[in-house]
């Protein structure tokens, strides 16, 4: 099928959503819940195959995990389904009606934003997941994963499809390209006339190729040069648990702390704790020259470790003299996502709240909260590091927009 | 200068900015606009050796019309800043704050989206107009527009400017490009280190090259192919009535009705008296074959006609034979602008105001009202015709962008 009438069956299918109670919606989620357990033969031979075709071209031990599936895997994936189920609709919801002096009423109400594009890289459980969050809102969705998962992909959208059909569903509110080129990726960002948003979930490079070549508006969600500043006079017990915490919890997460800003005049008392934690968690740490004068084990950090996102166990560390340079040094190198400050100084924690520019900003929490889940969102699609539309975590809202509705009874504009 | 050193002094103003209080901002505008009434003879004289530019060009007459200042004008611009004074600020305030379960105290703030860019065509009022909603909420401004307007630009850009520093405020909130070649448009377009959004104002053709070549974010204010829908049994008089102000009130704008779809039932009483009205105003009909069959004045309409925005004294008119019809006809054509029906049926009124995909959707009302005076907001920078973002005319609040802003006391994450 070429990608013109996919788009036009996602279109019809987004119409047909959009007018789905809420109570249809959640049956198709079961429904399809239901048709991921009964299909897992299927999904795990089609994941074998994919499998053996990575293990033969050579792919990493890395990617492989993350492409593995086993039962459990699957059964996390049918109650990802079912939690979306269980989730609030906002579709629907009038957010303001107001009378206008003329008489005309004005309503803002929330809708599904209606076909939703997602490219993806070689994770199977990307493929349920962005499809129950999106069917949810009542969009239409068009997936486009990895090649290298293509084979366990097409399982799991057959299953779905299947669920879909069971509940008296269109199965097209679902479609994958079964064509993984990168020619048809490129089509895929410039099929403006049937879809709404595109939604690239992976590393930075596909993202920015999304970025790049994308007509359709896009949802960057985003790297995270994650920073931890220590103000003059913090709780340092309190600095090394958050610190540890969010360097270490989990490495390989956009959330992850990747630098330290240290005031200088607790370096003295602070670096040696630091260190001591650090190592016995095999952390390493990039650190600037007087930094570096004072713990031996310090690397000498280069200018292109302030900017990095290691995702690894890699710290970069600054010493600075005072709460300005501090955050000149965090929003220049910062990539918008979660930064903190451990402080007990009021104006410190207001003003670090107040001049941080990005979309989660802490005081003495950790930056790995920044997640949907832990905002109370049940569930995201993903982390947004773009000020348009949705900035942080983003929960079901993030895939709906809104449209104006009007009453009136005859007025014209004089 | 180059690009990137009126970025970088662009992201500067905006870090500024965004901590300058709306007393502050206030002040700016008002001593903005008495600079531009101190400045007009300024002003008319640059704009004067635009327009002789302009002329000695060949440039038609309505484009000189939209390039031409006079003392009045400029009295409209100076009053636009005071009016934008006058408006709340929408920065500042905390949408939602609430305590998580682990005691997280978790906020959204509204803040500045940052350094937005303009870029529009040849009418210098939009250099202020674009300039004072952008400011008072928080942004710093670069403003690219037409090169027919470079002069009359440059004039107004050193006035406002002259005022913000008298009032203690940095020039730089706004800078004006005034190399107004393409290849300096494209690079603005690709400058996401400093800039965070793009809005183009202007024509079709200057908003589909903004969002084919940008990759910063853009929002989409657009064009309007806005439908009114005659149903079965509606109040004829009625429709007549907001028919004749949706399309011939003011031409040239995107909220004007530009295509009629009328129950065929309603066509043998309702056809001669639109015409008769019609041919009044001057309007030309583009029909289908069984409109042309009734009406000979009526012109066969092309398939071109139903996706043709005319901005001129030309309608299209179909007939369809059921709500449904009249809803998948203005769904295929539209540009999701603003649609509207004439009907005394409850339940045709609410499936249209469900169905149709829209920014505003109108029962019994002229479409011309989709206006941000109109809707209450004060003032507009556009209408947005896009999904994500802002949808429907756009006050101050979609030049905002939220962050999350969140107080801990040691948390961690298990």
């Amino acid at each position: 099928m070429n990608l013109t009438e996919i788009g036009k069956k996602a279109k019809e299918a987004a119409s047909y959503l959009s007018q789905l109670q809420v109570s249809y919606k959640n049956k198709g989620l079961k429904y399809a819940a239901q048709a991921l357990l009964e299909g897992k033969k299927e999904i795990l031979s089609a994941n074998q195959r994919d499998m053996i075709h990575a293990k033969m071209s050579g792919m990493s031990q890395a990617l492989i995990d993350r492409l593995a599936l086993t039962e459990e895997r699957i059964q996390i994936m049918a109650d990802g389904l079912l939690q979306v189920a269980s989730l609030e609709d906002p579709v629907g919801e009038v957010l303001s009606m107001k009378e206008r002096p003329n008489g005309l009423l004005i309503g803002r109400k929330r809708v599904p934003l209606g076909v939703v594009g997602i490219i993806y890289e070689a994770r199977p459980n990307v493929t349920a997941d962005a499809f129950g969050l999106c069917f949810k809102t009542g969009n239409a969705v068009i997936l486009k994963g990895g090649s290298d998962a293509i084979e366990s992909n097409k399982a799991i959208v057959h299953c779905i499809r299947k669920g879909l059909v069971e509940a008296g569903i269109r199965a097209d509110s679902l479609q994958l390209l079964t064509d993984t080129s990168r020619d048809i990726t490129k089509k895929l960002m410039r099929l403006n006339q049937y879809v709404d948003v595109l939604i690239p979930r992976g590393g930075a490079g596909l993202i920015q190729a999304v970025v790049e070549n994308s007509t359709i508006p896009v949802i960057e969600t985003g790297t995270g040069n994650c920073h931890i500043y220590v103000d003059e006079g913090a709780d340092l017990d309190m600095a090394l648990k958050i610190i540890i915490n969010a360097k270490t919890q989990r490495i390989g997460v956009c959330n992850a702390c990747e630098s330290l800003v240290i005031h200088r005049t607790e370096a003295e008392r602070f670096l040696p704790m630091l260190q001591k934690k650090l190592a016995e968690k095999n952390v390493e740490v990039r650190a600037d020259a007087q930094a570096c004068l004072q713990i031996p084990e310090f690397i000498l950090a280069s200018e292109d470790d302030w900017g990095k996102e290691y995702l690894d166990y890699i710290l970069s560390l600054k010493l600075v003299d005072s709460l300005e340079e501090a955050i000149a040094h965090i929003n220049y190198y910062n990539t918008g996502h979660s930064e903190a400050i451990i402080t007990r100084d009021y104006e410190h924690a207001q003003r670090f709240l107040n001049e941080i520019d990005a979309a989660a900003v802490y005081v003495n929490a950790s930056t790995r909260f920044t997640d949907g889940n832990e905002f109370g969102f049940g569930a995201e699609i993903g982390i947004s590091t773009q000020k348009l539309h949705a900035r942080g975590p983003m929960g079901l809202e993030a895939l709906t927009t809104t449209k104006y509705i009007i009453y009136g009874n005859g007025q014209i504009r004089e």
